[in-house]
């Protein structure tokens, strides 16, 4: 029996898994990421998650079998280069290497992917994606990532597929975070309905309890949890604005399904798996008046695995990873 | 040597080609699609526009190694259903059966395929798209139909794959042909500027000589090649039109290269064609504000097959039938 680690590096946290051969989770971890310092402090971060996840899972991390990542920016051979949301991290980072010197793990397997795309490949073939051959994985949190499989194989292009949040559903629409205009995230991505809900608040005098929830559970941005419950208590704002939100992201998957025609859209991301059921369902009504083949529907669902996807999907890539090695040599 | 005929079957013309092995044109017709009747009368026609350019390849119909048909609608296995744009043709119509009978070629391979898809394949395999692997081939006329090639092979979902003419750009936008709202066609399509310029013109009073042109030319639509002449003439209306459907063209197909991050554009269809390389030039700068990764923007070129591209690309189903029946057997 072999055991593998998983790490998923977001913006906000660092989220860790040990799993054995048939992908049960034996221990796991989260910490939140380093927002100051450098690729090297958040690389420390991870490793130490990591081995927290190791010990709850009673083993020693140099036990494993190897250890996958899943991280934004770009990635090639086991180095990462501008990582947005990430401090510092503009450049290119070995990140591989230095997680291998922090562990104390020469030689063990360490592989990196995109954070998006392992998670999609996780819900394909652990999660909501088993039932299908071709889906749309969309991660809805403080940005919009969305991840490709078709005919049963993950869809890179040429490295930077899967955009599903620069999508433009508004020509010279709403400022978006990536300095463009009218793309889905401008609207449905967490860190602009925050910039959004500030204006409206702070300089239109709209009224909402949102940045006072903020302050009373000691947070310093619009979590998940914060919106979740502004919605439960039925504010005015955090509704006209997660309606919007609904409405984005609506017309950018449908547009996605016209282009792709695929059979599952499969709902992630913060956002995603908090709001959950009752939103991924919201979320296909939306899509519904923009479907042009609209008598049949791809499914929504939401990730089956939930916050630990992504640091699942990551460890696959440590079977994938050796299985190619075999088969190369 | 054996030799092939190829029909693409469209809502204003018939086009159709008689090819040799190495797909070299030996002959070609091009008839107007009946505008009333049903499917039995354009299978008519269609027959007539393949003996037409059997003549001219100096060929007898029944001397083909087969037939190949690029038809809109959904197909299945030789039958057409629901063809937009096509008189009468709601229901299902057996178009292979029909054209066997109507040519008496009984026994030939008449195999059907989806025009836009059958253009895509031939711009891929014998024009523009050569150097590619992974592509995207727009046919902006009528409406805005595309096809896509992903790492060598056409990709079409469950079917109803490439409706880059049905991605929403405007929520809540412009009507558009299907009834929905803010779809790149709504703007870009040649039916839809024409019942925009028929509004502005007729019911707003704005100047143009669109209709003039219309009328001396003895035209009931306003064709591309009127479009044009009018864009030559700097007729203020039409450029503005135009102008509005590049700008429509350039945010779609920019979202969905957001999404498939594909290599290169192919500019195809009645006005592609027609306005050429200056109007590939205009859609690809008209792309690049709303592209993610706007440091490596896809080629985007115009259909170097022209006008023949979907008659020829009808005519390659012959060889890739012919060949799964072989592998079959």
């Amino acid at each position: 029996m072999s055991s593998y680690g998983g790490i998923d590096l977001g913006g906000t946290k660092i989220q860790t898994v040990i799993v054995d051969d048939e992908h049960n989770v034996l221990g796991s971890a989260r910490r939140p990421t380093p927002t100051t310092g450098g690729p090297a402090d958040v690389a420390c971060e991870m490793a130490a998650a990591l081995c927290e996840a190791a010990k709850a899972a009673e083993l020693a991390v140099t036990a494993l079998a190897g250890i996958g990542v899943g991280s934004p920016g770009t990635i090639e051979a086991g180095n990462v280069s501008s990582a947005r949301n990430l401090p510092g991290w503009e450049g290119t980072f070995p990140l591989a290497a230095a997680l291998e010197t922090a562990l104390g793990v020469g030689g063990m397997p360490i592989l990196v992917g995109n954070d998006v795309q392992v998670a999609t490949d996780a819900e394909f073939k652990l999660g909501s994606g088993r039932p299908y051959g071709t889906l749309l994985g969309v991660f809805w949190g403080t940005g919009v990532g969305a991840g490709l499989i078709l005919d049963g194989k993950p869809w890179t292009g040429r490295g930077g597929a899967g955009e599903v949040g620069h999508m433009v559903i508004e020509i010279d629409g709403a400022r978006c975070t990536c300095g463009r205009r009218g793309c889905v995230e401008a609207y449905a991505g967490r860190a602009a309905m925050e910039t959004h809900a500030r204006e409206l608040h702070e300089q239109k005098g709209h009224k909402t309890d949102l940045f006072k929830l903020m302050k009373d559970h000691d947070r310093t941005r619009l979590t998940s949890g914060i919106w979740a419950r502004a919605l439960r208590d039925e504010d005015k704002l955090a509704t006209h604005i997660i309606d919007r939100a609904v409405g984005a992201l609506g017309a950018g998957i449908a547009s996605a399904v016209n282009l792709l025609d695929v059979e599952s859209v499969i709902v992630g991301g913060g956002l995603g798996i908090r709001l959950g059921d009752p939103y991924a369902k919201r979320i296909s009504e939306a899509m519904r008046p923009h479907l042009f083949a609209d008598n049949r529907p791809p499914d929504v669902q939401v990730a089956a695995l939930g916050d630990l996807g992504g640091a699942i999907g990551a460890s696959l890539l440590v079977e994938t990873g050796v299985a190619r090695t075999a088969a190369a040599s």
